[in-house]
C-alpha cells in the first residue's frame, strides 16, 4: 500500500494511492498532479548515514568506515514532495543525494538484526541535501551543510513493505531537469536496514515514524537555483522538488566573524 | 515564574513553584520531593554545542573553534528530574557536564542577535552526558556517546526569563555524591543565547520548545554506577540523576563488526 497525505479541495487528507488517483478516507478519488503533498510521515528524529554506499566511497576517495556514520537532521529541514528547496545565497556547491528511507513501525530498543523487520513500516525516497561549502569532514557533516531547511526532501508516498519485496535489489535515479545524474542499485548498501536497526537500537530507541537515511551511490553532481530534481526507486514512485535562491534579503553566507562578536 | 510537569496522586499536571510547592492548574500545593517530575518542555530539537566555554576548550588542549560546533540530541536521549542514567556496560568513561538549557519561546527563523530575547521562552538546567569511549573527534562527538537513551537530563523547571535578570552571569555547579566537581559562571560562555539564535536561525527554524544547550564548562570528571550527579545553576535550581549499570542482559558496547555481518 502507498499512503499520502495531502491537501486537496480545501482539505487536508490522508489517502492510499489506488492505480492513478489517490483516494482519500472516504472513498473519493484525488489526481496527484491536482494535490498538495505533506510530509508523509512525521519523524521524531531523522538519522542519516554517510558513507554506506561502496561505489560513492570510492568517488570521494575515503576509506569504508569502521562503524555507521550517522548524523542527526533537524525535523525542521524536512520538505515534502514538490516543495521548492532553498539555495543559500553565495553557496557555490550544492548536491542532491537520493535515498532509500527507512520509516520505523513501532518503538525498537535492543532489536537484533534478524527481528528487525517487525519494526520496519515503510518505505520511502529521500534526497539528503547538502551544501558542500560547508562540508570540513566528510566523516561527519556538521549542521548547517545538511540541516537547513528544506534540505530533506521526503516522499511523496509511505509504501508498506508487502509492497516491497526486496528492498536491497532497487534501482535508484536522480535525474536534474530531465537528465539522468546519479544512478544506483540498494543491493551496493554496505549496511542495510535490519543492521543499521540493530546498531542505533542497542543505545537509542527508534520511535514509530522515525526514519533513517540509507545513504546515497555514487554520482552526486552539483544542482543550481532554477533546477528540478527528480528522484526515483524502483517501486516508490518519484520525488520532485524544484530549487530557487532563498530570499534576497537574505546575508549571503554567514558572517563567521559576526557571530562572535 | 518557574513551571514544570509532573505525576501526582494518580494525574499528570502542571503547576508553578510558589514557595516550597508545586502549585497545580487547580490551585492544589504538592510538595516538589513527593511528585515524579516530567520534561519542563518536549523539544522537537535538542541542539548542543561543543567547545563554548574557554577554558573548557583549554582543559582539552584545543583551540577556539572558528565557527559553533553544533550537534543534534536525539529527543529520546531526553530524560526527567531523577530518572535514572543508564550505564553502557564495558564503558570506562563517562562524564556529566553542566549546561545552561536556553528553550525557545517562538519560531525563528533569521533572527538578529539584538532581537533574539523575544524568542527565549525561559531558561532550564542540561546534563550533556557523554561516554568518552566512544568519542573519536571532540569536535563533532558521534552520536552513540551523546544519544544514547537517558544521556539528557533536563529540569526540574523551565524558568522565565524575568526570573533571570542576567543569564550570563549565573554561577553552574556540578557534584557527584555531594562533592563539587564542576563549578564555573556563563559569563564565560564564548557564544551566548543571542548569538547563538543568530548563527542558528540563519539557516534552520528554531521552533517553540525547542533547547539549545550551551556548553559546558571545565571541570568535567567521571562518573560510576552508582553515583547521584546533582547539578546547579543559580535561580534555577537543581537537577539531580542517580546512575545505574543498564541491563544485565545488553551485550558490553557494540561489537563493531556485528553490524557489519
Amino acid at each position: 500500500m502507498k499512503t499520502a497525505r495531502f491537501f486537496s479541495r480545501g482539505r487536508q487528507h490522508s489517502g492510499t494511492l489506488q492505480g492513478d488517483v489517490l483516494l482519500d478516507a472516504a472513498g473519493e478519488a484525488h489526481h496527484p498532479d491536482e494535490v498538495q503533498f505533506l510530509l508523509p510521515v512525521t519523524p521524531g528524529k531523522v538519522i542519516a548515514l554517510a558513507l554506506n554506499y561502496a561505489d560513492h566511497v570510492a568517488e570521494l576517495g575515503f576509506k569504508q568506515p569502521e562503524e555507521p556514520v550517522m548524523f542527526l537532521k533537524p525535523n525542521t529541514s524536512l520538505l515534502p514532495h514538490r516543495g521548492t528547496v532553498e539555495y543559500p545565497r553565495g553557496a557555490q556547491f550544492m548536491h542532491y543525494e537520493v535515498e532509500l528511507g527507512i520509516v520505523i513501525g513501532r518503538d525498537a530498543r535492543r532489536v537484533k538484526a534478524r527481528d528487525a523487520d517487525a519494526y520496519i513500516g515503510g518505505y520511502t525516497i529521500a534526497n539528503d541535501l547538502v551544501v558542500r561549502d560547508y562540508v570540513s569532514n566528510y566523516y561527519r557533516p556538521p549542521m548547517r551543510a545538511k540541516g537547513w531547511d528544506t534540505f530533506g526532501p521526503l516522499g511523496p508516498y509511505l509504501v508498506t513493505p508487502d509492497e516491497v519485496p526486496d528492498p536491497y535489489a532497487l534501482g535508484l535515479r536522480a535525474f536534474v531537469n530531465g537528465e539522468l545524474r546519479q544512478e544506483g542499485n540498494t543491493r551496493d548498501m554496505i549496511l542495510r536496514g535490519p543492521e543499521l536497526i540493530e546498531f542505533m537500537s542497542r543505545f537509542m530507541t527508534l520511535q514509530a515514524g522515525d526514519i533513517i537515511l540509507t545513504g546515497t551511490p555514487k554520482g552526486v553532481s552539483h544542482v543550481r537555483p532554477g533546477d528540478v530534481m527528480r528522484l526515483e526507486i524502483d517501486g516508490l514512485g518519484a520525488l520532485e522538488n524544484p530549487v530557487a535562491l532563498e530570499d534576497e534579503s537574505a546575508e549571503p553566507l554567514i558572517a563567521q566573524e559576526g557571530a562572535r562578536q
